[in-house]
């Protein structure tokens, strides 16, 4: 069996400073999503990124783009699905990418158009609960409730993390403890 | 394919001022309801409405009834599915709808009878989450839940209208925008 | 079409106050039970009740037996599944009833066995959300998630008899109305 | 048809102080694991259990492991799925077991792999949900819809146990009452 790292994609929604302000908890936000970009550098896990009209939003938040990769991919887009993205479809099939793991924001907006678009396309999909936001909060459970309807995974963060990894004995062990804890401060 | 739009229709259930002084919530559910109503007109979304005993109980809210197009047909019932009013299924055929949007009253009775029907009927119904409500909020999840179980959709209300328009370049997005910001305040 | 009526049967399971004492929401848990079984009175579903051990646990609540028809069967059991007290069995041949309408107590022991071994013999099961309690509340929604996936029903009781009724020109609806009306007091 | 006690197996996953330090809840997740492993015991279901890293974090908490049985086994472990502990699949085996009741810590991490593993090996899986947790509270729920999904059983401890049980005449159920008030104080 081939090494199930190989064909994930972590893909990076919308993390701009101009959506941040409207989320009502966006330092909690900020936090799990660096610990996610972070963990996923550490495990290599690949990274993408999508910037809606960033030549009129800005980029994204500088702390979260810190955290990943100087080669990370970021694609600018006007459609809310992220796969609408010009050049996103050439990273997934380049890398190549069966599944993908989203963060970002907001759950009932790009995040759910690039699930349901996904999963359209035969992606496997899991939106990492932590790591996902909304303006309304009330609108984010009818859409956890709806995507997983239509056979979406839904978990922590850690939990695909820790499940990549396997065992305290893998070699990122200490390493990725390190960035549990940085995360919990 | 076919414009998806011409497809749907968005059905408001008994927003009467009889039965909304019950609803615990009603300011918000005039706002929220108000706001799917300017989106479906904007978006060329087909708008219904029905009344429950209107000569007993009294038309729409005034607020609300403004807000839809003048020649939107409103259905007078007595049954508590909505797909009892008489005309009602001629709306259906004629437009002719194969989805309905539901807002209204009351999720346990009125909403849960219409979509069971409509469901029966090989219609799709989608609840939108934050445009329905009801006197007792304890009964609100349970008939969701049998609902999601019996394959209804129930998502919020930007989630449908941000699907439908698909992108920030769509040509009603900035009037679009407007109306969302309205309906925060 | 046969009448749905004829083949639904409210059981109320272990109304006995020596149980009621322990649960939290005991008021308004013998306020709505009390709902349920005179809306089913009055609509003319069969109504049967078990109580626990009655000998040594006392009979079920006197408001709630004052409620049901002085010719209700109260069948004497041992067993947590109500279907295992003698007689019960016939009852439900007898009139026929092919779907049971859940009321009582608890949803974590007696609900749950009741509910798992009727539809183990292809009965039908509708938990009545608001008719059911527990010492536990955080045992509750396990419960409810697991009966759900294993495809039993939980509505309010409101659902079930506004559905049973159609129409507010159903000939009882007025009684029914003054019955709605009493419970929210 | 064969008992179906002698087919399940209660595993103890991870109950070291060293782990249990960090869960928000720890003084009830411990009354109720107490519970549960005092429950099976009385009731003769096989019971095991799990330590992570036992030689550097130390051993099961001392008041749980009083509670079971001497010749209970003790697996230690690295990997984080409790079916990779050396020794464990031989204890399913010789059971044999069939069904696995997991109770321990946490949720999004060692149960959760353990849930899916037992799972892909065809062995039934229910999580005891008083008896398991986790340091983010945040984290359980995602996990509990994703194993539901899954298939796998949630369901609370006195469900189990009243279901084994199944009569107020088992010879066992005066003894086992006075656990259930214990676990209560």
């Amino acid at each position: 069996m081939s090494d199930p790292i190989q064909h994930l994609g972590l893909l990076c929604i919308d993390l701009q400073d101009a959506f941040l302000k409207a989320i009502p908890d966006r330092d909690t936000l900020i936090r799990r999503c660096g610990f996610s970009i972070e963990a996923a550098k550490l495990l290599g896990v690949s990274i993408a990124a999508t910037e809606q009209l960033p030549e009129k939003l800005g980029a994204t938040n500088a702390e979260l783009a810190e955290c990943w990769p100087e080669n990370t991919p970021v694609f600018a887009k006007g459609a809310f699905s992220a796969l609408e993205a010009e050049g996103l479809h050439r990273w997934i099939e380049v890398n190549p990418i069966d599944h993908l793991l989203l963060i970002g924001i907001e759950v009932p907006i790009c995040i759910y158009q690039t699930a349901v678009q996904a999963m359209g396309d035969d992606l496997g999909v899991t939106l990492l609960s932590d790591c996902v936001s909304q303006r309304r909060s009330e609108d984010r459970a009818p859409v956890f409730q709806q995507l997983l309807a239509m056979e979406a995974h839904i978990l922590p963060s850690e939990t695909i993390f820790y499940s990549l990894m396997g065992s305290a004995e893998h070699p990122q062990f200490r390493d990725y403890t390190r960035l549990v804890k940085a995360a919990a401060v």
